[in-house]
């Protein structure tokens, strides 16, 4: 029997919710969504905003969101960022469903602000062990073979702050700098094939055109697994934080390898050990030795609701809901604990499961007001289980600021709050 | 041997692009895309936005497009609304990738304005032949198992201007009443279970909560089938002219079907025949009688780039690019003409392929300057095959308006220009 086979037959045995207002009472349900309502808007009246004629589209060419939706935005922590030009903010995953996330909500972690880049002047030049050194413009890359996936992007330090216990008291904080979109580009091996590179070339430098000249190595087969040079996500240009108008697609690994404003591929024949890959982007190990080149974002999860943000209101069967992601390949299976890990259940995949990239999952269960300690568990297609931090730091000890894929704990207290703890 | 395999194969032979300018020429590629480009900010120059920091991001922490882009915006014809308060505009097809519309321009066609609802005074009531008359508030609906799915959503009246021959001389216009976001919400299965659907209840009226007081009839069985209350699209709350705070999800069926600003389901024996279902939303066809409750939007497809607003820029090798859809199902092939329907080549379809969702169509071509006419055809798992308008209005005479499918036809001029045109 399936899992939704199972979830089927326990919905026939009784009321999904059992908490919604009959209609033939009058009284309204007094839940604490409903807390603030106004009776006048309440059936059997008509709603205020019923007998007017609305508001047109036409002062919105390029639609917003709904002004009761102003508190989803990026956040970024206060005491975290040293200025606004060198900068990283978060996504506010609590809010979210799916596992599209909105352009205007994707994180962004910039090293010396957003540069704007004009797309007529835009050119991408490829120098180094090539038959061919070209130089390409925009509609250049337009006129290439084009491929559209899926992928999540993570910072390698998401979570960083949470090594040494839960220090940040939400979902957006601990586990907002990762984003999931449609990128529609030119895959690396077509720009290969047409510069014709050499056999000695054994790595790239990709390098951004942003005033920090963020600049990455990365190794020839993953340049010719799957990486990409992107114009677009989720149908649209390129927002401009997030590279516009072409950025380095590399999916799976570590943020900062993605190198926005993309404007130079240099082909050699060793590593660069360039400044983002020797000082930062490495982490060090318990014996004073520092790990380098760690690019693969190994499989994670999270419980997005309920979280610190995203309080219990109601008691009785409601529906968990979370995201997991793998730099490795497909998530394949997602287990949820209610008890700190003592138990564990499968929750349900929400497809197309891809390769890369975010998965929805979720779960019904049920509230009867005691306390909670919520986990999830993320397992990829190599077989590889998300970790406790416990098992992170007997391999790496408490130095470590990257790559924290642990397992959180959201705790559910008995009056509905939730906080973020470190368990054992 | 499959389509890309051939692909592969054809790009081995022969350099994919050939227009790039080599690194070591001094003069700049004088491509149409390049032909403004500030010389000062192309290589070996360092371009102006590099030297100096950037902006940062907090000013926008709901992330906006960048400023060239400006003009990837909703249009209407000005023309064909008579105001702006019941209106339509059109998606820019022509401008995007990928299979997914981003939010902010997703077209919409509202008849009474876009209502202010209060998601805290949202109710959504269900009534007639049910054993629970129930009154859901927001926080009740998120409370039920959750689905998350991708769907095109059209317009019956998509390309009703071009019966009677080419009018309007774009994409936009001719096939922008389209979109496809992945929507998050409660399957209506779920919802007839939590209120007992009485045995006699054979069609549901689904009512909004606009000045319009929008409402339409939908048969059970589609009920049951795949129809959602949806609250969230591409991840964040539904846009204000979406439906904010939940709309109906009919998918495959007719746009006005997907009642918005939803307030009320009435279970009934017999269908409602409510104005839009009678004076509006049928199809007169050539014996004077009128069609009607014909919901499904069949195989449909468009070329959108080259198209009117994207005209040839060079000659050479490039990508064309498209979109198919069918409300039947997915999507198995979608041929492309070059000649006016003589000869069909079979694109390269972009996954996930899904269930009634947008799906990408590509195809490599050679432009040799002389005049071409592009055409796509669409063909869905059911073995349904996009027809001509010809064939189209050899069924339904010359006075439909909805249900245009017919295959479109773009005449690409010598001078790379492109216009609508209709053949035979």
């Amino acid at each position: 029997m399936t899992v939704k086979d199972k979830q089927s037959l326990s919905l026939t045995r009784r009321s999904l919710l059992g908490g919604a207002a009959a209609l033939s009472t009058a009284s309204v349900l007094k839940s604490a969504g409903a807390s603030e309502a106004n009776p006048d808007n309440l059936p059997p009246n008509v709603p205020e905003w019923t007998p007017y004629l609305g508001a047109g589209v036409d002062a919105n060419p390029y639609g917003m969101p709904s002004e009761f939706e102003s508190h989803v935005v990026r956040r970024n922590v206060e005491w975290l960022t040293a200025s606004t030009e060198s900068s990283v903010n978060f996504t506010p995953l609590h809010e979210l469903d799916g596992f599209v996330t909105p352009n205007g909500l994707c994180f962004e972690r910039h090293h010396g602000g957003v540069p704007e880049v004009n797309p007529t002047d835009y050119r991408l030049m490829i120098n180094g062990l090539v038959d061919r050194e070209l130089i390409f413009t925009l509609d250049d890359l337009r006129r290439f073979p084009q491929t559209n996936r899926f992928y999540f992007l993570e910072c390698a330090a998401n979570g960083g702050m949470e090594w040494r216990g839960a220090q940040l008291n939400g979902c957006q904080f601990t586990f907002g700098m990762v984003h999931n979109v449609q990128y529609t580009g030119v895959r690396l091996s077509d720009i290969c094939r047409e510069v014709g590179v050499k056999p000695n070339a054994k790595w790239v430098l990709a390098e951004g055109s942003d005033s920090a000249g963020m600049n990455r190595s990365i190794p020839m087969e993953k340049i010719l697994d799957d990486c990409m040079v992107a114009y677009a996500m989720n149908g649209e240009a390129l927002r401009p934080e997030q590279g516009y108008p072409a950025r380095l697609v590399v999916p799976g690994w570590e943020g900062n390898m993605w190198v926005k404003w993309l404007r130079r591929l240099e082909f050699g024949d060793m590593p660069y050990m360039a400044r983002e890959e020797t000082s930062k982007y490495t982490d060090l190990m318990k014996d004073g030795k520092a790990r380098m080149f760690t690019w693969v974002m190994d499989a994670k999860s999270v419980v997005t609701s309920p979280c610190p943000e995203k309080a219990l209101m109601s008691k009785g069967t409601q529906t968990l809901k979370g995201l997991a992601w793998s730099g490795r390949g497909k998530i394949t299976r997602v287990d949820v604990s209610l008890d700190g890990g003592r138990n564990w259940q499968i929750s349900e995949l929400h497809g197309p499961v891809l390769d890369k990239s975010l998965t929805r999952f979720t779960l019904p269960f049920n509230w009867n007001g005691e306390e909670m300690l919520i986990q999830s568990r993320a397992i990829d297609e190599t077989g590889y289980v998300q970790p406790t931090i416990q098992q992170l730091q007997a391999e790496r000890g408490l130095s470590s600021v990257y790559h924290n894929n642990s397992i959180a704990t959201w705790m559910v207290n008995k009056d509905g709050s939730v906080d973020n703890v470190r368990l054992g």
